[in-house]
């Protein structure tokens, strides 16, 4: 590796673990759609569309969710408390917002959002959090394990950044998956170790299908060091069921693994028959104590009825984790002194919202009710819609965010797409784009079984849009199976 | 590497890079200082202080400075736009920080603080803070070519993940450094290449020194990428000559080495014969056009006199870099998605505070100048009373925020500090936690030359209480000398 003069950069100089990294939801499609959007606002009408629609990301306060508003009222509380001293306030804000704002503001070094805090996130809030998590889950939560971080993303490259030595070190994660995992993998020099989600069963996660992976893995020289279930599951939107759960937890602690548990959306289920639960829950239930099943669960402020991805606000709570090493993780944090403290007073109203008899419960419940309502409607009705569709087939939407329909490509389909050097679903997104205005992601930015194609798209667009965003799906799609069906 | 069991992570299993990555400011002596706090909490009377003064770290609002009013209305107006709309928001609100506000919010995408922004950030925001450097500097800049971070902390480790291919890539770093740097090159895996900075000439820094250092790297086999130089200096508290600037400039380019030059105390100058000079205004200067230097500026919301710590803010500035790859940099950030708004926001307003003629501009300036003149007297306090202690030597603090004494320590206190296996500085540091309350931070901590002892302190406790500070300072070195002098 000889010295480079000149320029000091050049493309072939820079990390390969940076340039083997991708993360499609930002990727080729997104990016083609900003050009499209700078076009159609110089040039009104260019387009057969008004508007580009976003559903590539979920985002839902891009797409003009609004933000809850207690929530708002303690955020701005605590930025500027010159208000708390103010005559006019109690007129702009509801008591239990400026009481939770001096709550909150007395716990923070400095009493300012200002300061850099504990490096695991104001102690005050990890309490709350903690106490938060105890609730929903009726075990204790310790505000030691918890480290709050600039979103879940950060958390999750702690961990990789931690568990991962080398390219000998595997971690299991679904196919198809949220693709911020095996970007971390990759950037940390890891091995992405695929498990597949059966499609056939509403994509079911079977235990038999990971412990083939993991033996293959090991035959290969992997040493399997961890395993990433996303449930509610993003981007397929399955809720596990309660055994399912179990199996999982049992296999991690029989064959070692660390659990890492992505539980953002936790608060997005959207059918009766089944209900989150977290891991730790689980485990704890199956009475395992706490050092005999390695866990992280994620938390982020992102998703929910909330939908703070702005904000940059989540954390992890560390279960079974001996304390020199988690001595260790409190270490990498502190060399980045701490994450935002909007995004960890966020975290720590998200775990412990208003309460029935507070001020601001019943607009909090209301607000709350019509969001998550709302998803459920339109989740509903774009699972609809695709499965009306022509080979097209979506598998039901309990949770998350996101349909991940699968679309019988057709043989003409897939040699045109062949013929411009694309992969096909990234062929159908552009075309779909182009002729809709609609941002979806193409299926392989997740991962799919071989031969199979899909598309993401997220559940946010308003809901007075959806049923025409629906007749432009159909539409689009009746041309394209006419252009190319067999 | 065989599967682990149980534990499913043992601390032996963990990346050893983690483990070999160090950030003393939040280290041994801090975290010593937190369980005194908590002794004094519980049992007040227990130490010969009243209080844990935090000097070890630049935290400017945990020790009571407070927050610009400016910048604070316009971000609670962000957070709250339903303000925007009421009677008395102009009661307690001036009308620039409003109308700043609703331009901002048009700026974000679903007008809303909430919603995940571009990647490199918010581009109206990024446009603002071109402007602002373009006015600074006098020459243009580029919103394309600016990224938002999560403060500098974030920034630079992108940039040390992007450069460093293997510990072969050495990265040039000053002896002492804030280690941030250190702390990053060990985490990608890289090798830090010290260059001494000459504590005789007040921290000069010479190119024949810097020239030495990357020749032996060479003929050890490194491909030196980078030189990373902090200007003003953490923790030397120097300023930079222009020439002194101009010779690193052509260093650089000579070279083939990537200029990382960290300016986040741009605004912390407290000298007249010395001013801020950024490091592109010296390469434009020089008529180097954009392609003949590799540079990234790296400046923060959390120094100068505004002091936003917890909330996250910063950008870096790359210039000479190719699109390609800034398009890798850029998909890197997506991953991540964005960083927190409030941080891109405030970044906006440091860099386009309240010009004359604006509502707010006369209470924005007294502040800031109020801010910037204490912390100047504060300096100067300090810099004389540990250069009136017996054996301790302290080079004018010039810019920054911090004091770096050199301490002449007895032969006896060394031995003693040898027989309890502590580093001679560390031990200095902790006795003086425990006489007086102050927290400071050995030198080793940033590196010194060897055989030499230093200790780091800032310059931020509230001016009233600079004289008592310096009171148990002195006499806790009287005591010290009295013990241990030879």
């Amino acid at each position: 590796m000889s010295f480079i003069r000149s320029p000091a950069v050049p493309i072939e100089s820079i990390n390969p673990k940076v340039k083997n990294c991708e993360y499609a939801i930002r990727g080729e499609v997104f990016n083609y759609a900003l050009r499209l959007q700078e076009e159609l606002e110089k040039n009104p009408g260019s387009h057969p569309f008004d508007e580009i629609i976003y559903c590539n990301l979920g985002n839902p306060q891009a797409l003009n969710q609004q933000p809850i508003t207690f929530f708002r009222q303690v955020l701005a509380l605590c930025e500027y408390p010159a208000l708390l001293d103010s005559e006019e306030t109690p007129k702009l804000f509801s008591s239990d917002a400026i009481s939770r704002a001096r709550q909150i503001r007395a716990m923070l070094s400095g009493k300012s959002t200002g300061a850099y805090s504990h490096s695991k996130g104001t102690k005050g809030l990890r309490e709350m959090i903690a106490a938060g998590i105890a609730l929903r889950d009726g075990y204790p939560a310790n505000a030691e394990d918890i480290f709050l971080t600039d979103g879940v993303s950060s958390a999750v490259h702690m961990i990789m950044q931690l568990l991962i030595r080398s390219e000998r070190d595997g971690i299991l994660c679904p196919i198809p998956q949220y693709p911020l995992y095996s970007a971390s993998i990759a950037l940390h020099g890891g091995k992405l170790v695929p498990y597949e989600l059966n499609e056939a069963s509403g994509w079911g996660l079977e235990v038999f299908e990971l412990k083939k992976r993991i033996d293959m893995a090991r035959e290969d020289g992997k040493c399997v060091r961890a395993l990433v279930v996303i449930n509610p599951g993003n981007p397929t939107g399955q809720v596990l069921s309660e055994s399912n759960q179990q199996e999982i937890v049992e296999l991690c602690r029989k064959e070692g693994l660390v659990l890492l548990a992505d539980e953002v959306y936790q608060e997005n289920v959207y059918v009766k028959n089944k209900k989150f639960i977290s891991f730790k829950r689980i485990a704890r239930s199956l009475d395992y104590k706490e050092d005999e099943v390695a866990l992280v669960s994620f938390q982020s402020i992102s998703k929910g009825y909330y939908g703070e991805c702005g904000k940059r606000g989540g954390y992890m709570e560390l279960c079974g984790f001996s304390e020199d090493v988690k001595d260790q993780l409190y270490k990498v944090a502190s060399v980045d002194l701490c994450s935002n403290t909007s995004g960890q007073i966020l975290a720590s109203l998200i775990m412990n919202p208003p309460q029935p008899g507070e001020e601001s419960h019943e607009l909090f419940l209301a607000e709350k009710e019509a969001i998550l309502s709302s998803l459920a409607r339109r989740a509903k009705a774009l699972e609809d819609a695709f499965n009306s569709m022509e080979g097209v087939l979506c598998q039901k939407v309990e949770g998350a965010m996101y349909l991940f329909p699968r679309i019988k490509l057709p043989e003409k389909a897939i040699e045109a797409a062949k013929k411009v050097n694309m992969a096909p679903d990234t062929f159908y997104a552009l075309k779909l784009l182009d002729d809709t205005g609609l941002v979806l992601v193409p299926g392989s930015g997740f991962g799919q079984a071989p031969n199979t194609w899909h598309v993401r798209t997220t559940i946010l667009p308003e809901e007075h849009k959806i049923p025409a965003i629906v007749s432009r799906l159909k539409a689009f799609h009746e041309s394209f199976m006419r252009e190319f069906r067999d």
